[in-house]
């Protein structure tokens, strides 16, 4: 959101409890490969129902990464 | 998101604590009258205030269903 | 628009004179066969010509149904 | 698509050969329980991959039916 | 929502801890200026990242006002 | 439409009769606070039903207003 | 709608007094230049305020029209 | 997709068999009238069913043509 | 954008230098043959890449032209 | 985009000369009224064609404004 | 589709044969350098056009792949 | 735009002077680590206020880039 140049990428996590809970694993799962995380935007809530209850929440994210610079 | 022929069907829960009980209910009511519900996907997330505080949650959910084999 | 259950169906209607009317046609058809509409949206108006003029307007509404509490 | 008031259910079909057979495939299952189906829109093609082949096409569609006039 | 004459307004609230509570922020921080608030409508949830941890939800939403009669 | 600035707001009003009533009520009670009204897009076309019949139309406008120049 | 090729236009037409001859006026107008018109999707509905009156009702369509088989 | 200038018209065309030919017969048909056809984009695919089977597949594209430079 | 009839075609220019080069392109091009070009909206922003660097800025806009009253 | 809480307004600006000029003279328009401007977007450019030449550029941005704390 | 964390890349594949071959090719590319492709959705279908003759089917697909979990 | 298989990736960059300067520093700072771009697609501008005055205009792109055929 300043003058950097970031990249976007599009990342979906799980969580059986809340939104809140899913886009969270999103974000924990996406830094351990990735630095820099800014912010993200949930562009998608979805779940799976099991025997009627619901089982996973599931939130997909965008998510703004600032790129390092070069050396 | 197998095989399986399914239909969906748009529906609205309402909950005054949050978004994930709006979606619960739902789900709940939806399955007294039809079976074998299986994703979701949160369409439209809205509100009522009476006197300024929000008296309702209300989520509009894409419900998908897998259709029974005809005998 | 309350703290009911409610289901949304998709149904058009026609009329030769106006959209006000082709919306009626498909909402009086509906109640026909569904109790406790609430509510609708206009989300489609089209029409076909005959020889140049309008033949038919057409509407098609989301039309909100209160779902009646189970027994 | 004429002047009588027709409803819209959301289905999808899979196939594991085509898009066209998935369509074929909702169509099919959809006319065992409604009749005068007249049109159908492809809204989503999608599918899900097993060991890095297409196991199923998905397509959903909108399919547009005639209501029969009520006694 | 009825037969009222309404306008509606965007804003974006925050909170550290969950969705719901950053569109009570924005409700809230609402009604200091203006009254007669009567649904809202959750459009963009996004949040920013501090040291791979969120650390604020943001949730903007329109907010549908009743005007006042005028006198 | 011209050199001016100019600022749209969004307003929604209602009518017993017809759509075009529903939005001329929303710009007749835009002029008593504003000045300047140039233009209108009608962007959501809703009704209320009351015991089966339309009681409501709801026309919600985006209207484009000439920002007076500041002395 | 059928088995034809068809080609789609936009069109805009205008109106003093509604919705529906603004359609009317841009068909009309469509006709003198082309022919077999089949159908229209009204897309856009906008007007133009003079002295805080509508003067002008604007419905932009999308017009379908079966091509002449070539000799 | 270089450095020419070029129009897009939107055309639909319709096949017994199979969406990829009824994309071939709208442009079969455009090219008898227009020269210089560079690319297409499917925009929308529909079908006809003809007691309970599929009559027509439609694909209506946009079809992007290169302006001839004028003399 | 009076009471006129008017006509909307699509169509991308392209620059060597800047989106609004692209822009009077595309409109230098249209009056050749057309005629009463009114007004016009940017659709699409695209460009070329060689050998890492711009080689084309396109944009597509959308060019209202009134109809001239007919004979 | 920090924990502020902000609305949105909606303003259209013009140029002669270029798009990024259009998009100035709006918010410089802006800051005579409100204060806190903190970003924007641009929703939308258009133009006006007079003579076949680019009369005027406009562009609409959607602006964010902080708001003050209350006293 | 589970409780995994996945992510979405976006992939264009060609065919001189046909939608479902484009798609095929698009996801046998990726394949080479991801694992643990779960599914897909076409977002877009295009083609080029050489001679009046479609040259070649384009599909863009959006590919989700499970992340492996990290040592 | 050919017969390749390309991958499409989504990247911002700013400038303190114009959206086509914001373009090209995304596009510069993306080839320092990926070859074979072929296109950019402009989805958003916005941009950041500071004092009244615009810091930076931010231009976020799709970028097309070709798979280099594995070994």
């Amino acid at each position: 959101m300043s003058d950097h140049v970031y990249k976007t990428i599009e990342i979906t996590g799980s969580s059986k409890t809340s939104i809140e809970e899913a886009v969270r694993t999103a974000i924990s799962r996406a830094q351990e490969s990735v630095h820099n995380l800014r912010w993200f935007e949930v562009n998608n809530i979805r779940g799976h129902l099991e025997d009627g209850e619901i089982g996973h929440w599931q939130a997909t994210i965008k998510l703004g990464i600032t790129l390092d610079p070069p050396q």
